[in-house]
């Protein structure tokens, strides 16, 4: 996608230890217009996928997984990092590290928001290793044959 | 807004405590259909006012305030609960009290993001208490003359 590579490199800063600082249009302010573009990309690109439900975990996944979601016409669950008290007892739940807290996150996801008959599309910003991605397809969650993408390949 | 009402009657679950569980459309899994229609609506209720950004506390914010600066052609701001490395030093910061955390939760906005020449309207879920909101009118954001609103008054 043309549009957010000349973003990133007008806009990126490189960090260092792999971290791209992306907050003046990803993942602290938010450009909606480019993020509705990325959503109708990334759908694009899974027309004729039998994907239910786009899965994402909080918090910079929200915004293209919204818009990709919008582009599906399906709903989007976000994994979250903390239990809410509205949760029930009995959950998905894993683990993996994150790139930018530096400490390892767990994600959760209701079981009365994802069934058995359900299809996958997990969207994720770019930033990180993938091993929040790769922690929402090895969870337990039935039948995650998960078709998974990233925002930039 | 009759279609939300209408299913928060209808999905909607009193937990007591002033708790309203909606995680099915609204803060876990998310309806994009109902929230592209909420976010038109808060636009339209702000049609005329100078908003330059729209500002929100992660996490159930992010949606609607998404879909509102999509409807108003503005960026929408994050204010994070934790300071990400990719963030100054000097920040604006505040605190306010999580009904669903039942714990005092930090907002830190970066100062790259919000200038003094900003009009920010705040947009947040209808299920708190209003605490986060009210904090970040009271911060030292300049010039923060908020507009401000929930998704159901």
């Amino acid at each position: 996608m043309e549009e957010l590579k000349e973003r990133i490199r007008r806009e990126g800063r490189n960090l260092g230890r792999g971290i791209l600082k992306v907050d003046s249009f990803i993942n602290h302010q938010v450009d909606p217009i480019l993020t509705m573009a990325v959503g109708q990309e990334l759908a694009r690109r899974f027309e004729g996928s039998p994907v239910t439900k786009v899965v994402t975990a909080e918090i910079s996944g929200i915004a293209p997984a919204f818009t990709t979601a919008v582009a599906l016409g399906v709903p989007v669950v976000y994994a979250r990092k903390s239990k809410p008290i509205t949760m029930p007892e009995e959950v998905y739940r894993e683990t993996a590290p994150s790139h930018t807290k530096l400490r390892v996150v767990e994600l959760f996801i209701s079981p009365e928001v994802l069934g058995p008959e359900d299809r996958v599309l997990v969207v994720d910003d770019f930033l990180a290793s993938g091993q929040k991605r790769r922690a929402l397809k090895r969870s337990d969650i039935p039948r995650v044959d998960s078709i998974s993408s990233v925002l930039v390949h």
